[in-house]
């Protein structure tokens, strides 16, 4: 599919609300990262003071992985079909986190190894496989499955943005999902399986050795397609994966800020660039990842995280930790005094030396 | 004044949280510091699960410093009074930090060098004096203002803890307090003068060239007694720094968890942890300020920065700004499924090679 072009966010808000910042009862940039996202978010908003977020979105892509089968996660693959019930029952960190953050979670199932059973139609009306092919020796999709899993994607974030989502989260749930995006992130950054392989959900030594090698075989095959982002998405990522790209290359187009969360989002993030150039202008980092891919994706996206805790859960769950500071940087912009308002004092003219 | 001893938070219900961290559904310890802080806020609090904060409260503890007048500030002096106006107004970054994390804001005037005039009785009923001495040449404070400004700083403590606060945070406001708070960790550490000077709220070279001189001649005068830490507050400190360190204490006498703030707060924080050895075991630092102190006093009382995002501010402003953190870390605990209660699989026996 096309994506149509990405416009950036509004250089004049920018500079209103950098003017405005500077009129605020605070020292000139004492606010430091809380300013400089206060301003993005003017400027992603078309709107100077911008607007605290109201209706925060989380969307969790749950898809399965034909390598998860081979030993390169320390769970079971029924786990993902498992959570996705935990999601919907509202159980899950990413529930847990996005109540206390004020935003909404919505699962998908792209390509979830089950058959559905009791799961809601919302959930599942996108779904385009069950799983993916075991990408160090076979494609991840075929060309139909990876144009489904791009055009669920956009629609997904269509769907968000017509219901008045106002920013949005992507997260992922897939038991094996780091090897495909560790194997992105290495296509698209040039390096080596070693300098991108890590724990996952905290997987053993003799597991480390097989996700290596699994990794270091789909690498392979993905190199020779690294141009093309479609078919890099056909060769090594998944149906899951492919949708969040296309959803967060939509998100742009529409128009709407996105936290990034971790290293699944990260590759999906890189590939999203290539398909929507200019994308990443609506994005920002939640957090770094304690996966060593992630933060070869945030250099590549010159991205800087907004928090580094050591979380590596995935679901969309460090991009919603930061969610509380966008809230905070927007409020800074649209709630404080003025100097001229409060009547407080700006800075002294130079004084002479005291002695 | 002498301060109760500090009991330790209770190892048994932080037993009981790590033990409750891995029946959760997630990886463990994939939500990093968030899961180390929720066992810490379940031991504070002697439960487990550990509640979500109630009532957090921030104590803005404002006053003015003799060396003000002397060109160590990019501000005049008269700030602090006008700004005390400004919390009162609710239009302080503080203000509207703290509104969006859920906390209430309290300013407490103990040496603003203003009359008071329409000031509430509640703002200024611990007042001790007015500004401080000129520290590079003089005592901050007379031995019964320093006395005072203890008394007056566990007083405040209490008076929060008994109307049920239970999460304090200690803010600044005093035009020149980053000349005494330098001082004090430079002591405290054994540091050059060089290595704690910062631009505070933006002084220009002139002015920090002036500001290095009188922290040196300050520092002369505070390494004398650096082993007293009420003698180290009458000679460098100033009633609110002072005042600060004791509630800090007394906190932690009252078993009352603390985010502390910046510069200013790590600067009363060494000398409460003198006061009342253990105090540090009830406090988290909210973030890393880029005053160059502060990294200093966060080594000294060896608390790593939940944030790091550039802020200088003070007013407590970048504590509040951690602290969805910790409401975040409380709720995973008491809101999260179970891997029982959820029906989710946990991690795999080990599996054979995949080939």
């Amino acid at each position: 599919m096309e994506f149509a072009p990405v416009t950036p966010p509004e250089q004049r808000y920018h500079r209103e609300a950098v003017a405005l910042q500077a009129r605020l009862t605070k020292p000139p940039g004492s606010l430091g990262r809380l300013e400089e996202l206060g301003v993005w978010i003017a400027a992603c908003q078309g709107a100077c003071p911008p607007r605290a977020f109201a209706r925060p979105q989380v969307v969790v892509f749950a898809g399965d992985h034909g390598v998860a089968a081979h030993g390169v996660s320390a769970y079971p693959p029924e786990v993902t079909g498992q959570m996705v019930g935990n999601f919907l029952a509202g159980g899950a960190a990413v529930n847990v986190l996005a109540v206390a953050a004020g935003a909404a979670v919505r699962v998908v199932d792209l390509a979830v190894d089950a058959a559905g059973g009791d799961v809601p139609a919302v959930v599942t009306r996108h779904k385009v496989r069950r799983s993916s092919g075991r990408i160090d020796r076979e494609d991840a999709l075929s060309v139909d499955e990876v144009a489904a899993a791009l055009t669920a994607g956009a629609a997904i974030a269509d769907e968000e943005v017509d219901q008045g989502a106002d920013l949005l989260i992507a997260g992922d749930m897939g038991i094996g999902n780091t090897t495909p995006a560790s194997v992105l992130i290495a296509a698209l950054t040039g390096s080596e399986p070693v300098a991108v392989v890590g724990r996952g959900t905290g997987i053993d030594d003799a597991g480390w050795i097989r996700k290596t090698a699994v990794i270091r075989d789909a690498l392979r095959r993905a190199r020779k397609v690294v141009r093309d982002p479609v078919a890099l998405l056909r060769t090594a990522a998944g149906a899951d994966v492919a949708a969040m790209a296309a959803f967060l290359a939509q998100s742009a187009v529409r128009r709407t800020p996105v936290i990034l969360d971790g290293v699944i989002t990260g590759a999906a993030a890189m590939v999203a660039e290539e398909l929507a150039p200019g994308a990443r202008a609506w994005w920002v980092a939640g957090h770094r990842s304690a996966e060593p891919a992630h933060q070869l994706a945030l250099e590549h996206l010159d991205l800087a995280p907004l928090l580094d805790l050591g979380l590596r859960l995935g679901e969309g769950s460090g991009a919603v930790t930061a969610l509380p500071l966008l809230q905070m940087a927007a409020r800074i912009l649209g709630e404080m005094a003025t100097f001229g308002d409060a009547g407080v004092s700006g800075p002294s003219d130079p004084l002479p030396p005291p002695r």
